[in-house]
């Protein structure tokens, strides 16, 4: 924070950053016929010595957004993207080591994956003697994300994904709550339990001296663990749920020392069928849009300290 | 239509109809300890002697959009939902024999797909001896839908799907074509072809006594000579690729007579990193949001007559 | 439509169009210190002699859909943007005119109001002594659209709006309802009535020979008719107040032959709030978001001919 | 934070909260013929003593998030909706006073703004003679936010606004930028400068015995000289227009201590009209959606320390 009362202004400047966000880069590899694809949209927010730009405009100081925009694309030449959080890094020590101003660089990257085409034998005609290698169905489902932060001496790493939904349509309970004068929510013995996991997981490696992590193994690892975990605990809340997903990563991945989830419970409302004579034994649902429960946490390996924003994940 | 010209009004009423739109259902069914999903979004359209309600706002003649909320809930548990195309069908059926006014009915569904989460043997002290068989995780990738339409003697099936996003990362081409004052493309002998799909295509089961077609599998097929066209066409343009998709349906599934793609040409821009000292030997692309390319085209049977309305593909 | 079985092919071509679509132009028009700004999201879809491309690949009578974006932003310069219904005709004619296998044009635009932000005399030392028109926020509310559709002979001009939220917190009813099995909803003597309006209205100017209409204010006036039939209608049914909105229009706004609605009833549910003990007098909803009703309806000027396609109204 | 290593688990729970989210309260009051209305989107969030229920499912300290739902409407009826910031406060003060376990309670709200639609004399004879009082249209523009924090004992009140998008067609510059290896943008003298701002403010409100806000008052104000501030800088960087905004708030209101904004450089980019023998004397403008620069910063009264988070902006 800088206090410019010295120019006669009762107003201060706080924290700030600026960069280019959403550049959308995608990557092709091609291993002979077989073709690789990486598809990022990647954001820079660079932070330094900017109080002149604020106060007078004086834009000295100042890398341009479109220059951190180029930076991207070139850099997916000169050093490939191996994962997003190996491209995150190029990036971000880039920005800091190379602008004197510039203090600490942060990049989010969102991740979108893809599958290949499966084609059949009978059509390869349509193409020569060769299998098709460089036809590609987006694979939908949640968007891996990474958020890489550089400050000229050490790391974080935050990786994560959004949009993943999941459900259970046994094993949850909810009963024994407390009950005030406007509560009026039944008890639930056997009910669906569903949500659209956001999580972020943050890795202890902060230093070059340090091994890296194998950034694609674990994020492979981490999603296996925590849809485990969903599947395989009996709830009782989705705070008991969301807590033995975040465990079991803990417990799991060595790299990871905390865990953040936001977890809508996504209700499914039993229809009542009995107006028209039918009975619904757990079978026909309404599946809610809006309101639903939001339930967020923490997990951390004994003895770590916090350092995922309460609201991460909720971007 | 409706001349209503004899109550001294200059205005007339013309194609209308009302019901209860966007009713998410979602269906369980319990085979011992495997369960199984379907997740649907039903709309229902319905139109009749509906001339008073606009006039003068009598009811008489309205079953409310409540009661088609209820009767989508209600026909999943007498019905259970079989497939999506197969329970509209239940429901258009039932609109139209239950209730006099009601002449057509119009029903469109949405289908979200799921899949298995994978337990692990180590974890299954969890849980038991027994895998796990109730828990899911949302597929992503395209949204299935199909619009059942019934006027009380025949039937009209529109089936597809849409959000399918595909690349091809070569064998593509784009040359040859017209230029104006206006033309400053470059011509291209490789280019990224990238498309997000949504097709319907129209069955040629129409009456109660033609044998149904097999609705899931005939999907399954349809998705997969699709997807293999794409893959497999070495393309001149957009157009050509979206011609081969319909070909090989029409070719290949004898129940579908029209096939009507909207196929946006989602720009790829190889990035000019000569400024930079570098060579781009199309590795790295600019994924652009917008304007881009719009190719739309109807593909029939021959002697067949197109039914599938031009903006359907666009809903 | 084209049949190829010539070709040897049992597969045909139907109705087929492309173009560039969303190109975002912003126009700003400097009447000295005073600007006037147009922003436009113009959709382009071109239609003829477009057989080979399919079959073939041969672009030999394509004019690419870069092109017709190069020439929405020519146009914008060489002919300004008077309204979108007028610099939508300018473009259709020209394609049209100019390429010989190009038969028809449609062109499709929405338009994002902006009003002018008010400046303060107490700050004007800030900028010197002259007032500022060069400042603008969007509008919200509403988008404008318009589409175009020429021949080379006859046009066709469709206009309308989409996303206006409008409400009446009393004067509705809904009752004397048929009731069947499923029926379950009460009667109801004072609701609020809520919908997000989308319409669509036709122009009867079809020739260059006709007086064009004034299209800005015809618009203003369809938008005031509209509105003020909204909420002048004391309503029985939401159809009747649709109804009621067309019915106005085309009894107001001589150059309109046709209007369609497609009417979302957005549910707002009166809350029970007897088990707390209170008493809700038409005070306290629950906004819900799905499933809602939807109506849809076409009102036409008596002798006129229904063009409105059925789902034009719910692009 | 809780140490649960005393449980035998290497794991921590770290923060945690819970409760219903986006809970949609229309408010209607009825000032005789005279309608008044309020349009929440509420979401709750509660934290306190919930270890139990992370780590063994224990629901006993647990007010169910159906609840939480239960008591935004039940106030709405018995406080009223005076402004979305004082039923923020109401509710707060409940959850932390009348549940034990509850330590902290945060409220965010959503507001959407609605004006009246005017009628007309001339078609009163619809209505009788009385104007229309009970008929809204939905402003659009921005959403109005707050959000309120209360720990038992002192208050923080977030306020703000989201999807406000503005512009200048002149009186912005960029230019005297750093330039490395990577910057091809050339400088420019005469640009469009468009943004859509996401703000936030802090009250310096935080006890129940300071004189509270006029809340309303206070948002249209600050409203007011952040739009002003908008227009009446001449911009040499949007950073220097952030400043203004933030620093025109501290000095007109007293209230204020604090402001954050994230404003996206909304890119306008001149189109290169030459190619058609053209000249784009600032005219014709391609508004581009992605990449956008990202432009962020807190701007404090002296003296005061930040509290508003980094990425609430970006919400």
């Amino acid at each position: 924070m800088t206090d410019n009362s010295h120019r006669g202004r009762p107003v201060m400047l706080g924290q700030n950053q600026y960069g280019k966000a959403e550049n959308r880069v995608v990557k092709i590899t091609r291993d002979g016929a077989t073709h690789h694809i990486k598809d990022l949209n990647v954001s820079v927010a660079l932070s330094g010595d900017m109080e002149e730009v604020h106060y007078s405009g004086s834009n000295a100081n100042v890398l341009p957004t479109d220059t951190t925009k180029n930076t991207v694309y070139a850099f997916a030449k000169e050093y490939g993207i191996e994962s997003a959080e190996q491209f995150g890094i190029h990036l971000a020590r880039h920005f800091v080591t190379s602008q004197e101003p510039i203090k600490t660089a942060r990049i989010r990257i969102e991740e979108y994956a893809w599958e290949r085409i499966e084609t059949s034998d009978a059509n390869s005609r349509f193409i020569g003697a060769d299998d098709v290698k460089h036809s590609f169905v987006r694979k939908g489902q949640e968007t891996r994300v990474t958020q890489i932060t550089y400050d000229g001496s050490s790391w974080e790493v935050i990786s994560g994904l959004k949009d993943l939904v999941v459900m259970n349509s046994t094993n949850s309970e909810f009963w024994g709550y407390v009950k005030d004068k406007y509560t009026t929510l039944p008890e639930a013995y056997d009910r669906i339990l569903a949500t659209q996991v956001s999580g972020r997981w943050r890795f202890n490696w902060t230093g070059d001296e340090q091994k890296m992590p194998n950034w694609e193994k674990s994020y492979d690892q981490v999603r296996k663990h925590m849809l485990q975990a969903f599947a395989e605990t009996y709830s009782l809340s989705l705070q008991q749920t969301l807590y033995q997903m975040g465990s079991r990563i803990i417990e799991n991945r060595s790299e990871i020392d905390e865990v953040r989830f936001s977890l809508p419970n996504k209700h499914h409302f039993l229809v009542d069928l009995k107006p028209f004579g039918l009975e619904n034994d757990n079978e026909v649902y309404f599946a809610a849009d809006r309101p639903y429960g939001l339930i967020e946490a923490t997990i951390l390996r004994e003895g770590c300290e916090p350092h995922i924003p309460v609201d991460l994940t909720n971007l």
